[in-house]
């Protein structure tokens, strides 16, 4: 069966041609997509010209406004009815459209998603996950900046909701779920996140939890989930990408420091461009909006082309695995039992 | 003049072989320091002989307690009055010793060392800082864990300390100062950040401040002085560990990963070794405790005799370049101003 996506076309530093390309990328991975395109008309018409196959997959919806990055939430969402990124979630909403992605201002996506898409039954905020590489393979953090100050509730459902995750993106009979903290400790850390690993223990719930884990935990990969607040999430985030940047900068001038290095450099070079490719951030790209009843993807506004096609995938996978039934099925199973991760919360 | 340091020769998993090799290592570097060892008296004296040198330079205290990691802060304040850490840190307030350096129990050492030197006038609660390799060279980050909750004043207080101590140990003239954040726009992130960075802008503060980082601006080095609340300090200094660990062993795997790619790297080798040596955590290791009066440097309980004679250097460092002194008259500089930061966060 053929799915119709809804792209932002508008959104981000290079749009729309790098949404344009992006979806010619996809074609490559995903054959059976259609899309719909919101923005300029007329100039998203004539850069599809230039790509048949683009072309032949994707209807174009002329929105006569963009939301600008430096738009605040509330603004956009009052008076960014018409703007692509808006028309383009209206789709999803309308049932025209299974997702949408878009590389615009993350705060008014997340606003006009929750607005127009509402989160799901049980869901009080949603999250924004995204996937990143580890010594052990793949893991999942979530919040990454949605919710500046999150409560032991807030952290529960957040561990709810990327347990389904990587048990249904990354095919994990049991996933391992562990909470951000400063150490392993129980008695370390603020009040939130203790609160969130009692409730985490000691209900019902359905979830292998592993208490506390440390940044250091994040690239060795030690769970499959991890819980974190928005700040601490999007610090951490940021984190990885500088350091990976920091670490490849020091390479590269030990690389090129003696003609000796040079020339190893060269017979190794192509091991290190594989190397180069599996930290390229790119390959990560794709924040996931989840809790919403919807598929909404958040592409990096930075990004070309490959990174958009990514963030694309991102999207097709979340629907293909069935992601947001499996939340919907979880969270219904959590209301019904007596032992829940909210009455817990509450007591 | 020779300068006298007061260690805890029992605290850390390598403790006390690793404190003494340390010293010996440390000799090399500063022939020009003397050191108070606390611990067990005969098994110290026993491992001193095996390294002239040191024991030239040293005189033993015994010290029948040792504080665990596991123990609380403040059952080792109330109960560990005989161990080695207590000891050592009494020998700075009795001015025995100039500092103390231990590799013990963080959160005891704090408890411990703010219990018995108590803080310097103007700072409500002391912070833990550390500098960090950059791609502009190195940046120094507070607090790291000893404040898991921070209001705005706090963070200003870490601004000022943080300043001094960049003006100071790195030469700097007027080095810039960030407060770590989830964006660089006014309006993002909590309460404190956002009130902590009006102070800092609008008051007559003496400090080049330079508004909100983010968390890949630390290993860009966009600022010399990173501002942050323990919890979040303590997650970005850990997840760059963690990454730079991760990017490490993906090098690693493509470097051996075919022939010609394990004979570039050894016609690299020296480069890469070199490489490794300055991504080396232990060359960082040293966590100051800043705000206190007398200079207190926590090693990493898990390094080595290299790890631990960095921690006495950075102990050496802070003396030697005056940073309590030069924390003291900014404070009481502050304090007769009529705009200062404490005013302007009470008012």
């Amino acid at each position: 069966m053929r799915l119709t996506l809804s792209l932002d076309a508008m959104g981000g530093d290079n749009a729309p041609l790098a949404v344009v390309e992006g979806v010619d990328k996809t074609l490559d991975r995903h054959p059976d997509v259609d899309f719909l395109l919101f923005g300029d008309e007329a100039l998203l018409a004539a850069i599809v010209e230039g790509f048949p196959r683009v072309k032949a997959v994707t209807r174009i919806h002329h929105a006569a406004e963009v939301i600008t990055n430096d738009q605040k939430p509330g603004t956009a969402l009052r008076s960014g009815k018409k703007s692509s990124m808006r028309l383009a979630i209206n789709a999803v909403a309308s049932g025209q459209a299974a997702g949408i992605v878009s590389a615009g201002n993350t705060g008014a996506l997340m606003a006009m998603a929750k607005f127009v898409l509402k989160t799901l039954p049980g869901i009080n905020r949603p999250a924004i996950a995204t996937c990143f590489p580890t010594q052990r393979g793949e893991s999942v953090m979530l919040d990454l900046g949605a919710n500046v100050e999150c409560d032991a509730d807030n952290l529960v459902q957040f561990a709810v909701m990327g347990e389904v995750f990587a048990r249904n993106v990354f095919g994990l009979n049991k996933p391992s779920v562990g909470i951000l903290n400063i150490g392993a400790e129980g008695l370390k850390g603020n009040t939130a996140v203790q609160e969130a690993s009692l409730i985490l223990q000691d209900t019902g719930l359905p979830i292998k939890f592993s208490g506390f884990v440390e940044g250091d935990d994040i690239g060795a990969g030690t769970v499959d989930v991890i819980v974190t607040d928005g700040f601490t999430g999007n610090v951490a985030l940021k984190t990885t990408e500088g350091t990976a940047k920091l670490v490849s900068a020091f390479l590269k001038e030990a690389l090129t420091s003696t003609p000796l290095a040079r020339l190893g450099a060269m017979l190794a070079s192509p091991a290190l461009n594989a190397f180069r490719r599996r930290l390229d951030p790119r390959r990560y790209n794709g924040a996931m909006f989840l809790g919403l009843n919807g598929i909404c993807v958040k592409s990096h506004g930075g990004t070309d082309a490959l990174g958009f096609a990514n963030a694309i995938h991102v999207a097709v996978e979340l629907i293909a695995d069935g992601v947001n039934d499996g939340i919907k099925k979880d969270f219904a199973q959590l209301s019904t039992e007596p032992h829940n991760g909210r009455q817990a919360a509450a007591g």
